[in-house]
């Protein structure tokens, strides 16, 4: 029989995120630097393996069973040590009911995006933003509307109450339910939000009545290069305190993405008790294996140690991977990107008439020597630039960064050079 | 400051899973009868331990990085041939691409609503049905609607056609986007649906055009005490060739319910894609390290002989809840209940004005003595009756099952004779 799709706000939308995945599992030949995948090398292998045995000697079995909804107790009184771990944020007045593990970060967006907006609400996003966030928008018929800024990244404090001003001229001010920041090595951009860009953020969304939830998503924090992002988060901040905040954390990226274990937290209860209800639909709890893993590598110290080692090593892929670029002669030929600070992402822009969309000249080009890269006008809510690419230092093997960056350089060369 | 939900269809309806949950991981003094666990003994810990070992063996470490969205190949191809192994059921035309892996069998119930339904759209439930179902329904402000049949959970096949009948004069049957089946050992009557069921109501759905999908949610089916229940699935059986047939599996109550790994299967291979889709959105993949574990245990060839070890410690559980029920004088104060041939779960129903509610006298003494049980009318779509209450004999170990059931007998005597 024939079957199509009847009637659905969740269907709407190409998934990319889930062709890329399953492009760079499908072709591990291809040189992917699209993928937002983490280094198999550093993966915590012995961690975990420890803990599986730590945990199997526990005869109660209790780790194999159904957990609490909202998740481990001690996971959660960890994950909000953790926040209070970051340089002036001690204070956090966070415990464990202030938290909710989910299945890694990305379900806590889900949630809380059917929590707060209806179909035609709209969120505001930063200038490129996170392509899957705006997919899953997309999905729930919510519209995604991009704060001002550059295609850098960079967002345009001065732009930020004119931009709010305009919202209301045009009556669109009502409908703006909710705000999605990446405050740290931000994806694509791998910007970080100054505390200034915090507080003027602040001061134009204070016009908003009642004041708009914001969510700030923390995904790469963990993995600054050298030193902590030294803007305070959003929850620790005085300018901010009278909006809902929700910080989304996960121990996906930093520890283990097969493990798929996430959280958000917030000063507001509520917003908890309400995230919790629907995770209750979706799956009433994160599998309580994983998690018990996690919260026993945090009880043993050890995980500060792992994150040391896994920031030096991406430090050194990302400036393997410009030093490759460069050599390539990417940057001679007119391209310009931010020395990331932190993060698994490159930005790169070409200069004037780049066109990297899927079905380019430039996107075959890559095709043809068998190199993958994220388009970066999949990245804009609207607007979106046409010469932006996002390359990825996350999976590939060192030596296998060079031959990339290669392959992506004589692609360039020969899109511009039909 | 205070922060109240401004407009969610996903907020609404109390989750009554969640507080169950809570309440039995925060009262361990208390026995529960009421949530659905598993019992930790039989928990299969060295199955678990060993696949661990083994993974950390593969210095890939890929069983660490994330995963496909749908699921790892192997174990979804594990999954049809599970499917294949039942009597009659050897032709089943299914592979790894008809196959979607979930957290739990739950996730895919929520995302199959979301993809079928739109707010005051029908799905036809089961009377009675899984309460969680319902609760999910009710969240995404879509309704539920009884099949007709008796309390005990037998379907009342001579009322079909008069029901839907009833449902096109009303003008409601365009509204019907979805029908909920459990075919064998239901939550919560255990009640099976037959072969003569299953035909008629493909007998009395076909009037529908077009047709509408069908869920088999078959969570316990693997739970039988001596024989698989006789009747096909709905996948395998010619008269529903027709219908868009989705069938939902699980290896969290039959295998770990800490790994919370489930799936479904479908030989419309455009719903597979679609729930890709929205899977993509909701957490582009359940954790890969947690399917490995499946994998890996399917691989061996040991997952038979562990679900022959639970089947008998299930079957020796519920027989001795039953007679415990017995011995305390439970059918002679005129309660019924139907011997189950499969599951965790009995449904018993007391005499007339019997009031099993939440906050009635029954309740009560039932905190009193520190039992709890899951009132039955939370288990109608509709015209509930409140004479029954769902006892589960899953988590209790057998010792205590005997002391539970003396509880709930003292409760319903002194409910009775007040």
């Amino acid at each position: 029989m024939q079957w199509a799709p009847t009637g659905l706000r969740a269907r709407r939308g190409d998934s990319v995120i889930t062709r890329l995945m399953a492009e760079q599992l499908a072709h591990p030949e291809m040189l992917s630097l699209a993928a937002g995948f983490t280094d198999n090398a550093v993966l915590p292998a012995a961690l975990v393996q420890e803990a599986c045995a730590r945990l199997a000697a526990d005869p109660s079995n209790a780790w194999l069973q159904y957990g609490m909804n909202r998740g481990r107790h001690g996971l959660r009184r960890a994950a909000a040590e953790l926040l209070r771990g970051y340089p002036g944020e001690q204070e956090l007045p966070l415990d464990a009911d202030h938290v909710l593990v989910t299945n890694g970060s990305q379900q806590a967006l889900y949630i809380l995006v059917q929590l707060f907006c209806e179909p035609g609400d709209i969120v505001l996003v930063q200038r490129p933003s996170y392509f899957v966030f705006l997919e899953l928008l997309q999905g729930l018929g919510v519209r995604a509307l991009s704060l001002p800024g550059d295609a850098a990244g960079q967002l345009d404090r001065a732009g930020l109450e004119p931009f709010v001003e305009e919202l209301r001229a045009s009556g669109e001010l009502g409908r703006v339910r909710l705000v999605y920041l990446m405050g740290a090595y931000a994806n694509p951009s791998s910007g970080c939000l100054s505390g200034d860009d915090k507080r003027a953020l602040a001061r134009a969304l204070r016009r908003l009545d009642p004041p708009v939830p914001v969510l700030e998503d923390m995904a790469y924090r963990e993995l600054y290069f050298d030193a902590p992002w030294p803007a305070r988060s959003l929850l620790a901040m005085e300018e901010w305190r009278d909006f809902p905040v929700v910080y989304l954390g996960t121990f996906t990226k930093p520890f283990a993405t097969g493990l798929k274990v996430g959280f958000m937290a917030s000063r507001e209860r509520a917003i908890v008790k309400a995230v919790a209800k629907v995770k209750g639909h979706h799956d009433f709890g994160t599998a309580h294996f994983t998690q018990a893993i996690l919260e026993h590598v945090l009880e043993t110290g050890l995980y500060p140690a792992h994150l040391a080692g896994i920031r030096a090593h991406y430090r050194d892929k990302c400036r393997h991977l410009e030093q490759a670029l460069r050599d390539h002669g990417l940057g001679a030929a007119g391209w310009q990107w931010e020395s990331p600070l932190g993060g698994l992402l490159l930005w790169a822009r070409g200069p004037g008439g780049t066109d990297t969309r899927l079905g380019s000249a430039f996107h075959r080009a890559c095709l043809e020597r068998e190199i993958l890269y994220v388009p970066g006008d999949l990245c804009f809510a609207e607007g979106a630039p046409y010469h932006c690419a996002r390359l990825s230092f996350g999976a590939l093997a060192a030596d296998r960064i060079a031959e990339a960056a290669r392959r992506f350089c004589a692609a360039a060369y020969s899109a511009a050079n039909p």
